[in-house]
């Protein structure tokens, strides 16, 4: 069944924070009020860290549990971000902070998917999402989408060929990961008019978020008329801030989905590291600065890679991606062997099986993950088992 | 149906991380092996950092995705520290490293328990282990237990009279929350010798490993003979080590189980933080140097507050919780009201009722989680309210 605007059945069996019921009274009674009802250590750890001596002065409780739905001032500053980077006009209260996009999107579809539910995964998609799926005991319905979109301009067309009664959601990554595509307003307005007329939530990964080429921009469907009550938009500071080792991303959405957003993620790891978010505070609100610089370096090296490459493939419109088929390379070699051939040559590339049924026999490489001149050396590996 | 040594039917739908296949060919395969499989950037984050420069410098990819079982570094003192502290023998394969106890937990129900399982939950109980359960379908089965041993002794009686045919687990925490009740060898055994009869796992929540008072040692339940292959083992860099903000902690489990563990958790959040780990590798080395002080002052603190409460409460012997029931204090009051009150003085508490059916008139206090001179202030008011 179509599920917009209900939530899983899961979500009604579990309940946020014990705290979350005293939270405006504890809030309202200030300073004076002596908290002893949560389970935390007053003191600063005792031993070194290497974290600056100023940044943990001014960071009072930086060692501490904080709010689960994250640290009042980074929410803040997103909200702000949301603003002025995405068109997505948004209180604190539709933002939550989240132990990366994949932390985000798993609670999200703890949330809104129940068992037996479809959701709609346009392909090729990042490999994680049809697991959480399936963890909820979901069905994976793939739709080959971002690939058609260069020949196939009826986007409406391509998902109401696949949807379902049982289907509640649509899956969309907007730079695609791995494809490399960037959708524009009409498809996403497509998708959007779709979305409304099956009454279904779209769960709107935008881990690329930034990372556009060629002057083209990131459009947040969540910003579209009558879409932002049914999108959950989902960020991270693993891309474009280049700090997938510290595992923070956002969700953004109606303060009702985000709550129960936040009840799922409470139960998966209570909340987000406080000294993460304290540390992305001043980047999020310098982004101006410094993001520029690494997307327009991400473009050089996707042109000189798209230069280097032997091999036919689309020239990714955002994210750091080529994904492409092999097919025409194999010269009577199974795709495996030919993996394991790269492989043995010294190159590692993600198979494509991984990101849907349709793309066996696609690879995908990145060009951001090793320094320029490995990522060519790489390449030239490539294209002697592949092109000969 | 009791369940061990098998897996929850939702540990079949999902597969681990897509790189897993090739995790052993790629260590092989060195630093020549140009890895252009994975999303992430090489370069370090463009932006300033509070973290120590020769940190950064030493370790470096503290900005990208680690392994998702956890640095080796870390996965290797933590080897050395279970052998030393918990007399548990064991290879980093049996250690998977998670954002928090509370994510070690909430994977360890995901791959352990199906729709339909009963788990048996010794109460008083941490209250989000009750949500992780009913989120994967199981049914909580309260045991009321800790705050019993004090004048009931036969503990596989209490556990026998609970048991159900659909009993998949046992959810024990010992040094427990709420009750600060520490179990000794003897009952841990009896534990151990029930759940091995009943076929059952055993999920042990050791988030206060270590904090125990009066010369009390904590006892592993992994460590007792017959009982590694059934018992999942949770700790956390939140409680001894001060560092709940952190969101760190790692699950010791048969390398089987490990596995498992960690294919729910990649769906939940991917891996945890790399540069978290990396902070901790020296302080789980120097912990001998620093722990023992933080255990004292809390025996100090417990004595002092036990000295100024004027309400009946068990004495503590580890964790840093005081919990009683107020009902001989409410003088025709509510409970509610009582609660409202007491935040009206100034003091919020934590509701029994939270950490199971049986407790609804208690409450616990967290004597750690403020200054000292703050914690009596509360305990103050809190016998201004309740003994008047």
């Amino acid at each position: 069944m179509p599920r917009f605007p209900r939530f899983a059945e899961r979500s009604d069996r579990i309940t946020g924070s014990v705290y979350e019921k005293f939270r405006a009274r504890m809030a309202a009674a200030g300073d004076d009020l002596v908290g002893l009802h949560i389970g935390d250590a007053y003191a600063p750890p005792p031993y070194p860290l290497p974290i600056d001596a100023t940044f943990m002065r001014t960071n009072a409780g930086f060692h501490r549990y904080c709010d689960t739905f994250g640290i009042p001032a980074l929410r803040d500053a997103l909200v702000t971000k949301l603003g002025e980077d995405n068109a997505i006009q948004v209180s604190s209260d539709n933002v939550l902070v989240t132990a990366g996009a994949t932390n985000a999107l798993s609670a999200t579809v703890a949330a809104l998917i129940d068992e037996g539910d479809d959701v709609m995964m346009l392909s090729p998609y990042w490999p994680f999402f049809r697991g959480m799926v399936r963890a909820a005991g979901g069905n994976v319905i793939e739709v080959p989408f971002y690939t058609r979109l260069y020949h196939e301009p009826d986007v409406f067309a391509m998902l109401d060929a696949r949807v379902t009664p049982k289907t509640a959601a649509i899956y969309l990554n907007s730079p695609n990961n791995p494809s490399g595509k960037v959708l524009t307003r009409a498809q996403l307005e497509a998708i959007g008019r779709f979305a409304r007329l099956n009454d279904l939530w779209l769960i709107s990964d935008e881990a690329y978020d930034g990372m556009t080429f060629d002057g083209r921009s990131h459009i947040s469907p969540g910003s579209l008329v009558g879409m932002f009550e049914r999108t959950v938009s989902v960020f991270t500071f693993s891309k474009l801030f280049m700090f997938a080792g510290l595992r923070l991303g956002y969700a953004v959405a109606e303060a009702s989905v985000v709550r129960a957003i936040n009840k799922a993620m409470v139960h998966q790891l209570y909340g987000p590291s406080t000294i993460a978010q304290q540390m992305m505070i001043e980047p999020v609100r310098t982004r101006g600065l410094w993001s520029g610089r690494f997307v327009a370096e991400c473009q050089s090296i996707r042109d000189r890679v798209a230069q280097a490459l032997r091999i036919e493939a689309p020239i990714p419109e955002g994210a750091y991606y080529f994904f492409f088929p092999i097919t025409g390379y194999l010269r009577s070699r199974e795709y495996t062997e030919v993996i394991d051939e790269l492989l043995d040559a010294g190159v590692s590339v993600a198979p494509g099986e991984d990101f849907g049924a349709d793309f066996a026999s696609w690879i995908r490489i990145c060009f951001a993950g090793e320094a320029t001149q490995r990522v060519l050396l790489g390449v030239e590996r490539l294209n002697r088992i592949l092109a000969g």
